[in-house]
């Protein structure tokens, strides 16, 4: 246990990284790989059950692992001896065939693809109770004003569904590159001391073809110990998505300031409180994912920078990636746990967002006036004329339609009709219910909705 | 000019982002945008031929730009002044319906967009090269003996061909990398003001699906003003490929040792001197790639921290990208540049790699030995008798085999036939040589050798 | 030119990094040297103003420098190429003795060094600016009432003043940080070729010293050819810098808000408009920072990648900064210079802040609330008391201040002097006015003011 | 337990950060603040030793803490409330003051400065301990010839002696950096709900003293809830550390390749050994500590990027903190941890140095006699006289000496005296010889010694 886990971390995700979990996917690797070892023949038949019976993680002394493992510099040489060890007490005739061929690094990258892939798939159920609940979001809210905030100051109207089709649209896009990762990315290590397979007497790659089947992963053409684009390629899709969700908190927790009110995370028992302020309601969820926001671009650029590793097994790229490489997936799994609560139980108050629009008295329709204008006056003078209109609007507080109804130049352009219209938030609203119908109707296109485009 | 472009950049690339450049793709967004406004009668059909007109880089001051920008904060608000002067100086009838309907990110994003295009086609073009060189190296190479290196440390025998194998394989995942992006991520950025198309009067999407047709890029289903997990696809896709371009320096640069001497750079007057040295021969397309490869992962942070953008437009992340992805695309660029140059024209001395070989007297065969023995004697008597030897070997500077030869206890398990095969290296270069021709042949097998498996 | 140097740079920093200045200061090194090896006599006295006279940037071809940089890998070599030229024209005898005993490198990091020291100078000036303007506003708005925000939710009253006192108060720590590094960290590099000093014939040493004298740099123990902690600091110390102009830029943003307006930058014709939207008055100063601070820690966490250098000089990690050091100092001038321009002109509306204080209506007193109650009833049932009292408000948009009046449970043990008290901001505000006035003292006792506690 | 604590950590310092001592750490805290609010009359006199008697981590579930901390978002409130569960079924009357005055935050960041100075203390012993086996490897060899290697490639003559001191130097400059964020930078936290110390009825500053006292701790002049430049600043000094650290990992294991030979790391048993390659002695210490220089670059950055923190307490920036700086201290005492290791037990086989400098047949000559005929013939003829006879070398492989002696034209102006000069390493060994001297005479020059210049 560690006291943040439960906060930032996701329980399954925790589970496929928990240390028992570590070491049980590596012996899984060395149970399958005794069984391919057998059905060719390159150790004997009789070993492989012999050996496998003992690839259970309850064998093995995780302590003394975990110690050895500081000696020898990775996990695999220390749980290779115990292994065997076992297997020699009980069956000494099967002992020698142990690990047979492999090194290290195969068990200890093929165990480590096991477990991202089990991670990946954690992940992106996430990502779809994500796109789900927004699309939702969206569909129900299509058409219910706000206004668009751009440098963080009010714009111009749209939908709060828009905005909420803007986090599905691009959550769709996650699970589409979570998806390919998953299909090309994933594959089994396997080379043997050097890379060459040389240790199956000339059968490695019959050997790779059945341990890959038998642990569900593609055989790459060649093993890839020094060429981790791979691995760079899961930690950037991760930090991508975490990019996305990090947006969306965002969105919320500036949405759910005390002076703006429209979106609140779910309240619960003791959810978000204070120790001195019993009135507070903390964003948790927000928080947690903009914490990992902070934390998954660096995560990812170690893995990056790590990828530049020596010669046919690096020196220190290769190791960093042993705490990098889960920290990142948890990080983000915690990100996806959190958020996906928020946005499951999110508080939409439409009210308050109508209202807000009405914040500027008007001021929001100077894009749709300037543009009237500008057919009639060209753009400098309308941009002129509004800007005008726009100062006398801050300065007085009085709304921008009496403003410029009362303006005689530009009521020479434009008649009450014109007014009417551009002051009437349903036009433009209705542009953005119509782009939030696109993202619906590109949502339920399945099966094409999974690639990216 | 700046002093380092000639160095760390690629002069096409260069010219991609120039700044002549970076104008000229905003203008050409607008004269699009004028052309499809006029096709469906938004704007005057006559207008659009007089705003196309105008479109051009040479009538635009960058200077004054520059400075503009400064003021406005983005590039797009001083471009669309001018352009509407110089419209309206000679045509001022068709001056308002400049940048009719749209936003600044509008034209500062598609502009991007194409740019980021054309780079991605000429670094793809560059990966390309350096795959069939590298192939080409590993054809030759397929079974020249050497050692494989891992911890930087001698392991066992390899093939020079399987390391060129293991690059060319590398670089070709990453060229279906980039091919992915080309085709989904970089697509048509157009909302207007608020992100809703609310400006083009209830036919935004018809405008939007002209402008990509007319700009060749895909019309995504909404506005992305403030969903930046395209470029952020971009970043990562490049900062991956620079990582491998690292890998393979690297890899240059350790072999390229005085005392390893197997591999050098191309050698060209004035090529990597000294101005002390007159014998240096330093490898500077190596320095350039590795340079690359210790900038390109933070770039790619800062791009992925940036794509934490606020509400309908950010602030600060999205300004953020406006040096950060061409500076990310021009590292790139610089690093596939060089190293083109470094292995098109890369001095392989295989004698000298089947030599290093030897270095060890032999102990690079220990793997084979212990396998060998372990099928007679366990794994764990195996390790300590062939530790031993290493250990006489280390110390008494005489050959592993004939130490092995002459130990009473391991001639009672290997006899002099045991002891030729082992001490071969030809098994295990058939081994790496077997592997190389499984990458030749998935790379020969297209169209299916671009995606990524 | 660069389209974005004036938005994003600063002008008197991108004069420091010019390339005209990056080639003299280079120069400035080389006559340095001169007349250091000829004040010993290990260069003919007569050749050191011969030399000299041709380090003038004016006289070098730049154009052929930066091409020739791209064969030799670096700037210096074509450097001492054309200045030994020049010298050779007219002075043919004194050539041999131009760049006498160095390297490349001692005249490449001397020559950066220089620049460094120049633009942390206008940087710290600036830092003073920004200093001097928010101790103003600390004093000027000391007890004048806001809400403090935590979680982005109302909290607490506090003050402006301490707001701004905050700021400044960290400001002063990283004067004192630059000054730290001025003092410590730029020092001269002098190694020659091996970095032995070996060139000097025994007395390098001497020639160190008379050099650093002469440039005004402190001389180290030893050249730093390949440890890069110097620059590190530098570059640290900078993001260190840019972190708190961000989290100022994001506390202007925030308060800049529509729904808050308690501060707005100044503003300034053409500042900041929109392309669209002429009401819009953009917070340019803001994004530049924020957009400052995405990129800073990538670049220090380049810079310190980069650290691992390789023996006697290194391959890539040194390289890399050639162009991420003078990016960092400019990106970190740039932020300066737009914060000063904003901090100095920033419109407060200290109404509006007071006004915001009481838009939850009291709820910001449950800290002063529970504390009175919790010495009366225990933590336990004043939280709960407190809490349900607080959703009532909410519930009923009542005041806190009425609900609690008229609860039977709270009014028996908090009379109407004990509410008085509670309600009332300005103790509050006076316990944050005390603190601002320790900043503010603090501030004043220098010499003292300097460091950083 | 994680399986890698060992391998990439510090048992010293996961102490410091374990579970327990994290909590412990924040009970501390509110010990020393019921005793400072007892003595100052703010609480009863009495309450203190009552709340102080609790304040003990084996009193509290742990468990429950963790769970709890995912509901309120933060440690502290759950530990407040355990706390003032257990005082008050003990004594009820002194529950109430549990935490009187402070917040969460004050807490969580005191308890963290609290470890984090711990461990500082840890990891400068650590560097001190460097610093110490580096000065005394520089004085053993300080005039032990070898090769300087620049750009990866044999240049000119120094001492192993010169390595030394320059890894010992910079750990001396690091050693200073730590001091001074020790001296400046770990202050105390206490600021009450909003920043304002309100919650001390006019006494805060008061309290802030006597608790800044108890703990050992400077007070600031005002709270630094959302100013973490001096976290940033502890963050960076590590990050600077491990740069270093890792150049001196990447130095040995370099040195240590098996063409090189010239450094390796300790052995033990079972150090650095493979599953598969009995032979093998892997480098672990270099390693791990390179891997932490992968690491610790993005660790800061992450820092770096949580500074820009919102309004008077953050919104993910701070969160993100609370798992990335005990992440980015832990793996930099695993850094120092290893390299103590490898640099105390560091093996040097001077004579295989010596034997590499003369690999080139004489090549790291040339700039010595380049110089030297120089000043007879003019640089560039110099230059050119002398890369032609590099080039005769490394065609013919006969030794530079002698194709100098029989080449007409340099013996023209270079005569037998002058060659012995030139190709003996005595006069470069003795200029790194100096250097060395003055590294160790400044490191004995203490106190002085302890900055950083």
């Amino acid at each position: 246990m560690t006291l943040w886990n439960q906060l930032f971390g996701s329980p399954a995700i925790d589970q496929v990284f928990s240390d028992r979990n570590t070491v049980q996917r590596m012996l899984d690797v060395e149970a399958a790989l005794a069984q391919a070892g057998a059905q060719l023949g390159i150790i004997p038949r009789t070993a492989a059950p012999l050996i496998r019976a003992h690839c259970r993680v309850d064998e093995l002394d995780l302590a003394t692992l975990a110690a050895s493992a500081a000696q020898s510099g990775n996990l695999a040489i220390p749980l290779v001896l115990q292994l065997t060890a076992n297997v020699s007490a009980a069956h000494p005739e099967a002992a020698p065939y142990v690990h047979w061929g492999a090194t290290s690094q195969d068990v200890i990258d093929t165990g480590l693809v096991l477990q991202v892939r089990d991670a990946l798939r954690l992940i992106a159920a996430g990502v779809t109770r994500l796109e789900h609940a927004t699309l939702q979001l969206a569909e129900r809210y299509r058409a219910s004003p706000t206004v668009a905030r751009t440098w963080m100051q009010h714009a111009a109207p749209t939908s709060l569904g828009l905005m909420f089709a803007g986090w599905s649209d691009a959550l769709r896009r996650h699970a589409g590159r979570i998806e390919t990762v998953l299909q090309t990315d994933l594959v089994l290590q396997l080379g043997g001391a050097a890379g060459t397979l040389a240790g199956f007497g000339g059968r490695g790659i019959e050997v790779a073809a059945l341990l890959g089947a038998e642990l569900g992963l593609p055989v790459p053409a060649m093993p890839w110990h020094a060429h981790r684009d791979r691995l760079a390629a899961v930690a950037t899709t991760l930090a991508m998505l975490v990019g996305t969700l990090g947006k969306i908190a965002r969105d919320v927790a500036l949405a759910g300031q005390t002076e703006v009110g429209e979106l609140a995370e779910p309240r619960a028992p003791g959810k978000g409180g204070s120790s001195t302020m019993p009135h507070k309601q903390n964003p948790v969820g927000a928080a947690v994912v903009l914490a990992a926001a902070v934390r998954a671009p660096a995560l990812a650029s170690s893995i990056l920078t790590g990828m530049v590793q020596e010669q046919e097994r690096g020196l220190g790229g290769w190791q960093a990636e042993w705490e990098s490489v889960p920290e990142l997936v948890r990080v983000t799994g915690g990100a996806v746990h959190q958020l996906v609560a928020v946005v499951e139980g999110l508080s939409v108050d439409a009210d308050r967002a109508r209202a807000n629009l009405d914040a500027t008295h008007g001021l929001v329709y100077t894009e749709a006036l300037s543009r009237a204008l500008a057919s009639k006056v060209g753009r400098t003078v309308a941009a002129a004329l509004v800007a005008e209109a726009s100062r006398r609007v801050r300065e007085s507080g009085r709304p921008l339609r009496d403003i410029v109804s009362s303006d005689t130049e530009i009521a020479r352009h434009l008649d009450a009709r014109d007014l009417a219209r551009i002051f009437e938030p349903a036009s433009q609203v209705d542009a953005a219910a119509q782009l939030v119908d696109r993202v619906l109707e590109q949502a339920r296109s399945s099966p094409d909705a999974r690639h990216h485009a």
